[in-house]
């Protein structure tokens, strides 16, 4: 299978889930139920539930099984960019070429819709799931608690506004970067591992694979800033640049960007060497990773 | 013991525990932590907390078993006074006398400070208690997060907020505040009740309590914007009204909205009638949600 198809099919598996959870909303509060769809719905790849599906199935686990998990890393996703849209934050109109959801609607809406799309992500990974004892799905509601807060993503966002303007070093940027995207990451993949039945040596090695895909994801996120247009990328050119924003680009110059994109390639399929084919998934989202032009 | 001993009993035993939580933060993100710190230890009753506690010793449970649920119902809490005064919701400079958060740090610091507390609020639910099973800290997480989320508490952010400026029948007010304040006042409730063992009749008695408890609290908060002053209140005086809100006090006057606060107040206590001595503290409690002065 082409990974284009299995983006489709793992985009279509949770979209499903994730209209259901929205299906509904209390009188009187239905338009932040439609804010939250709109966020949700808008075109986004889907790249943490596939990390989630994938890892499940790298270990030979049923990616079924792995949904709800799937569903709540998306929505936590989801979340954090309506609030890094807003006005305070990168006060950005547009996302993948349409309104962002402050514009759409309103900023308190936004606000509203980002902090009960956190709460729904917790709320659906406690649904029952027919093959997970609660042990395992509590460990899930505190891998992704954990991904997602102080010491994970939204410490990603602190560290990345503290940093706006300030010169950064290497190590200041990767440290905000595992974060700010790569928590998340780790969280979607170490999930997919435990809901697959991981050993501790595939634990830890599929925690190897998550932070060099991570921090590459990020990478190959500074090279599309540089060279995309916006039209391509849907969001103002160089606008990372126009913010003096620490990049790699910008501090290991375009080559030296890409060399280590490739790098974090070749260690994220290192550490599947000892996984058989059922990883495939896992090694091709990786190369699409780095090699995606949008 | 007096209820305002058994108030700062609860108040101390939940504040050193979320002290712990917030003893430190990843490099780069200090201003986050303290500014989660700052909204956490803001001189809050802790009512929430408290009432987790005496669900819980209602039904002869142990107060320090209901501990992670206590500080994570005040979490939540935390959080949505946080975003509830961002300039784009109500706009308030003040909370208690002191500047609010977005006007102590900023706006950005204080959408990401909101965001963490509410993660930090279902992470720290996860950490293993001796007594409970899994299946018990599952049921607790859920409980939080659907009344935290867009069938709780951000949904009646989300009616209030399309209430400004329009007439609210009775009916919708209450409709409003169930889910404003309501879910989350029924969740801590439930939260302590589930630890403390309750049975489906003692459940169901402890769910009348809080949906009652919960709406006084609200009509309450009504009266005392109407007839504090600012000083005591430590808010701008008479807020709601001036943003034209509706509250009780204008729909049924200040006596009507007194004499529901106590109707409300005997419903709590006529659900309580069947538990022994060990529901002092919840019956207290509600005596004293309704005939605070501030």
């Amino acid at each position: 299978m082409s990974i284009q198809r299995y983006l489709e099919i793992s985009q279509q598996r949770v979209d499903r889930h994730l209209q259901q959870l929205l299906a509904s909303a209390p009188v009187g509060a239905e338009r932040l139920r439609e804010a939250m769809a709109y966020s949700l719905f808008n075109g986004g790849k889907r790249v943490r539930p596939m990390l989630v599906f994938a890892s499940c199935e790298a270990l030979g686990g049923d990616p079924e099984q792995a949904l709800p998990a799937a569903a709540a890393v998306e929505l936590i996703h989801a979340y954090s960019l309506v609030h890094d849209d807003l006005p305070a934050m990168d006060d950005d109109d547009l996302r993948r070429g349409k309104p962002t959801c402050h514009i759409a609607y309103d900023e308190a809406t936004a606000i509203l819709a980002g902090d009960a799309l956190q709460a729904l992500a917790f709320e659906q990974l406690c649904q029952p799931v027919p093959t997970h004892n609660s042990g395992l799905q509590l460990q899930l509601v505190q891998l992704l608690a954990r991904g997602a807060g102080l010491y994970g993503m939204v410490a990603g966002q602190a560290i990345d506004l503290a940093a706006v303007g300030k010169p950064l070093g290497l190590d200041q940027l990767e440290q905000m970067h595992n974060h700010k995207t790569g928590a998340l990451i780790c969280a979607s993949v170490e999930m997919g591992a435990r809901i697959g039945g991981a050993s501790a040596d595939q634990l830890q090695r599929l925690q190897r694979y998550a932070r060099a895909v991570g921090l590459a994801f990020q990478v190959q996120d500074d090279i599309l800033d540089v060279e995309a247009d916006t039209e391509t990328l849907g969001k103002t050119q160089g606008a990372d640049q126009a913010l003096n924003k620490p990049t790699y680009p910008a501090l290991l110059g375009l080559e030296g960007a890409k060399h280590k994109a490739q790098t974090l390639l070749e260690e994220a399929l290192d550490a599947l060497v000892p996984f058989n084919d059922q990883a495939s998934p896992l090694r091709e989202l990786a190369r699409y990773i780095v090699h995606r032009s949008h």
